[in-house]
């Protein structure tokens, strides 16, 4: 087990098998000293766990978790693609995209789900630029999606 | 005619004149072995072809084609902007923007239109990661806009 | 005084000390030759500026406006970040979210409120790739967010 993997043990967490790409993209692709992950919804066991506009359908709170999932489906994108994941080095920037209500505000509090994850795995090195914006739909109807660009050695 | 304009020839399309920007930005920009596109339009004859939002006023299959449409014109940017779309290794990453109302759920289906026409053009290496999200609103009305990064040599 | 800030004042314009970042992520962040920005607010003073969605309750010049002070606060990071706003070489690509209802569709005039500051600040070799796109809502109820990514020396 990678350092990175135990790390997200001792905190509570497993990463995930990678959910493959059903179309002409790839999940995950390296480019340079850099590994970028395509946008990941909320997957656990296979389907999309949190549905719904957050603020409204779904709490703060499991937006939160949402997007968590997300990142936690981030890394295991990039192990799959890596092999192994103590090949990451930092964290450069992630997009979080938030299923929102012209209502709903509080965008940065969902995508520190995101945020809090990475750096529980990575450390420091796992602290990121970001940009957190509310969408008026995501695919499956997902809360949350997460796309993340890491840097690798 | 460059290999990647023939095989688009061959799948039935033309690379289109690049549409130029209005304003204090470019629609191409090389950043070391990298080629920046801006977010571009569903144009076509100077025109935007598909306007309205996806699953709504305009149908999947149509929010497909505007999507593919969106990616010739990367195209159209690219070669202007490098002069020989051969130079072109590969592409990195798309961010696909479709115009959604709350309950359409499928952008994946809609901006693979983009992704199929990038692989059509560059083959395995224009297998990318991307991100396919909602958006309240496009420029002018469009059903989509697809951005893009690729590698060049 | 960098070249750029004497650039800015004679435009009318100080960069403003940086709204530091409360959550696991960073407002700034170098890799290689780039750095990257994060989704900055219109912050003046502490407070968001500019809120509402643009076309609705902010008007297009406000939204302008509003994405102007986003990309000062993005050279307010870049300063602290780099110690010396000199060392940009030029912008690579901003990401413009705009705060909007499903019928406005004019998010490019209000991204050039960003588009022309930077060129303000850089000169030519501010003119950088952009997306433009119109979201649901923003963090704070903000008008506009901006992302972007400088390179630098």
């Amino acid at each position: 087990m990678t350092m990175i993997e135990q790390r997200l043990r001792e905190a509570g967490f497993e990463v995930p098998a990678a959910q493959p790409s059903v179309a002409n993209y790839v999940a995950a692709l390296v480019q340079g000293d850099l590994l970028f992950i395509s946008g990941q919804l909320p997957f656990e066991a296979g389907k999309v766990r949190y549905q719904g506009r957050v603020g409204d359908e779904v709490s703060i709170e499991d937006g939160k978790l949402s997007a968590r999932l997300c990142a936690l489906n981030a890394l295991g994108q990039a192990k799959t693609a890596l092999g192994d994941l103590d090949r990451i080095k930092g964290c450069v920037r992630i997009g979080g995209f938030v299923n929102s209500g012209a209502g709903f505000h509080q965008q940065p509090a969902v995508v520190n789900g995101a945020s809090d994850l990475i750096v529980a795995a990575l450390g420091d090195a796992g602290r990121h630029t970001r940009s957190a914006v509310g969408c008026s739909a995501l695919p499956m109807n997902a809360a949350t999606e997460i796309e993340a660009i890491f840097s690798i050695k």
